[in-house]
């Protein structure tokens, strides 16, 4: 490894020269800081970016913090966290992976992403002595990057309405959060344009949890109906059981899932759903964090991006 | 941000006192120490892991390198990502994610970890100047980690006779990669210690590919046979054939699938899977890699996980 020490001896000149080259250039000479920078690129020696991390007391290292269970995450934390890291590498910052909320303070970091946050998390948040942003929506005054949740309902319902199912029902996960609530505004706001009456079951984000919804409900369920689900997880559960029910999908049933990632693709048939630009996401997270790094915390605000209904063969 | 002229004048010293306290403690007396840490105590001030990392011209940082494209990928990588990240925490290193070879020189990093690599980019691991391992394995010399590929086989292999189907097919992934003749040798080492013809067919890794396959042939199959298959992929396309086909699951065809993540649980029904132990082949990655980097890149040679078979509804 090429040490400051080495550098010093190439150039011929004193450690705290070249220190003072790389940290404060503007109190050296033009000729001292062209030796040290020749001898620099003569030893293959970068030390720019952490050198200026020093001198900034920035470590150029944010931390990507997920509270929910690795286990139960949808794949979609795959293409998030790569677009994040893209639009991080583009500033040359790089990230640390953090799954339990006690190693936040632990080592060193910049700011922090949080995704997975649910109402009992936002106690801490204040406490937190880095800027932050959230991956979720809130209205709560955090800044925040999410899929716009009430738009893409209010897609997936009219989309059932104009294939004619006559009933729509919405299936949604058993949370008290913001961006199911918004969800289920998209639906109901739709309906009631409609002039129809909404009917929304709500279960644990899990496929066999929808399964067994429908399981216990099939006999009430008419021909001609169309599922608006909050998730491609629940969206599995239901056409697994109505499959199992010997139902046509998607002449007699339509459904429609949420989320769009990989989930959707292996589901048979072929899952219409609501599809959040994960990827485009992660990137904007990126942007915002490292803009309010730079601007000592100042507050972002919020983006909602708006998701596409990709048709597949759920639906007629 | 508190920077290092606000810890020398909270502890009334000059920058290069406290510059020394951090980068060469052993060069300055007890007293001034005592005082430098505790300004920066008062401070929150951490510049040791920076600090450190710039006495020693290392950036903390390492990439991981994914030269498979992300859409493809198996919702695998997230495990190991996490378990990855996991073990560069404990070291206090963080990570940059990489998708494009060409970015793999850009910025600074002491080390990486190459994944997906392919027969064609063995040329270009010698140009690179900082240490590396791989995850998968290779037979070049190249340090790794990777599940026992064949011992994973020769299990499934072996639980399949045990079962009691009297014809056992293997679909592999049609690629001439070490870990796919890997699988294959622990297939065919099987048949021949019960003297028994191996039967292969090789498709690209798409559950559709696997599904022509058996649409393709299954007039030609017998009943009592189990599919041996090299991913849950190529697993859920076959079960989905012999579905549409009306063939009876596990009584009449067994399906084995190879990877253990995601797909298999989400599978109807449910896969039995040599399941591999992604989240620890990261972790150990992450040893191996930052173990690497401290000893300036001598070799670490490779480590074998062995899968385990998990048991569910595709096999009787």
């Amino acid at each position: 490894m090429v040490t400051l020490s080495d550098v010093a001896k190439e150039a011929n000149v004193s450690k705290m020269t070249v220190s003072r080259v790389i940290n404060h250039p503007e109190q050296v000479t033009e000729e001292l800081r062209g030796l040290v920078q020749q001898a620099m690129e003569t030893l293959d020696y970068h030390p720019n970016s952490v050198a200026q991390a020093l001198v900034n007391n920035r470590s150029n290292v944010v931390k990507f913090i997920t509270l929910e269970d690795i286990d139960t995450t949808e794949p979609y934390y795959m293409n998030l966290l790569f677009g994040f890291a893209q639009g991080l590498t583009k500033k040359q910052y790089a990230l640390q992976l953090v799954t339990d909320p006690k190693q936040i303070g632990q080592g060193r970091a910049d700011g922090y992403l949080i995704t997975g946050a649910r109402n009992e998390d936002y106690e801490w948040f204040d406490k937190l002595k880095k800027p932050f942003v959230l991956f979720g929506e809130n209205h709560r005054g955090y800044d925040f990057v999410d899929t716009d949740n009430q738009s893409g309902e209010r897609i997936a319902t009219e989309y059932a309405l104009s294939r004619l199912y006559k009933r729509i029902i919405f299936v949604g996960i058993d949370v008290k959060e913001p961006f199911e609530y918004s969800r289920e505004a998209g639906y109901i706001n739709t309906l009631q344009k409609h002039q129809m009456i909404p009917q929304i079951y709500r279960v644990g984000n899990h496929s066999h949890e929808a399964q067994k919804l429908i399981k216990d409900n099939f006999k009430e369920l008419k021909k001609d109906t169309c599922f608006i689900c909050a998730s491609d997880r629940i969206a599995v559960g239901v056409i697994r059981q109505l499959q199992k029910e010997g139902a046509r999908i998607p002449d007699d049933f339509g459904v429609i899932g949420f989320d769009g990632v990989f989930l959707d693709q292996v589901s048979n048939p072929k899952l219409t759903t609501v599809k959040q630009s994960i990827f485009k996401m992660g990137d904007l997270l990126a942007n915002m964090l490292l803009q309010k790094i730079a601007q000592s915390g100042s507050p972002q605000g919020e983006i909602m991006i708006e998701p596409t209904l990709v048709r597949r063969e759920t639906t007629r």
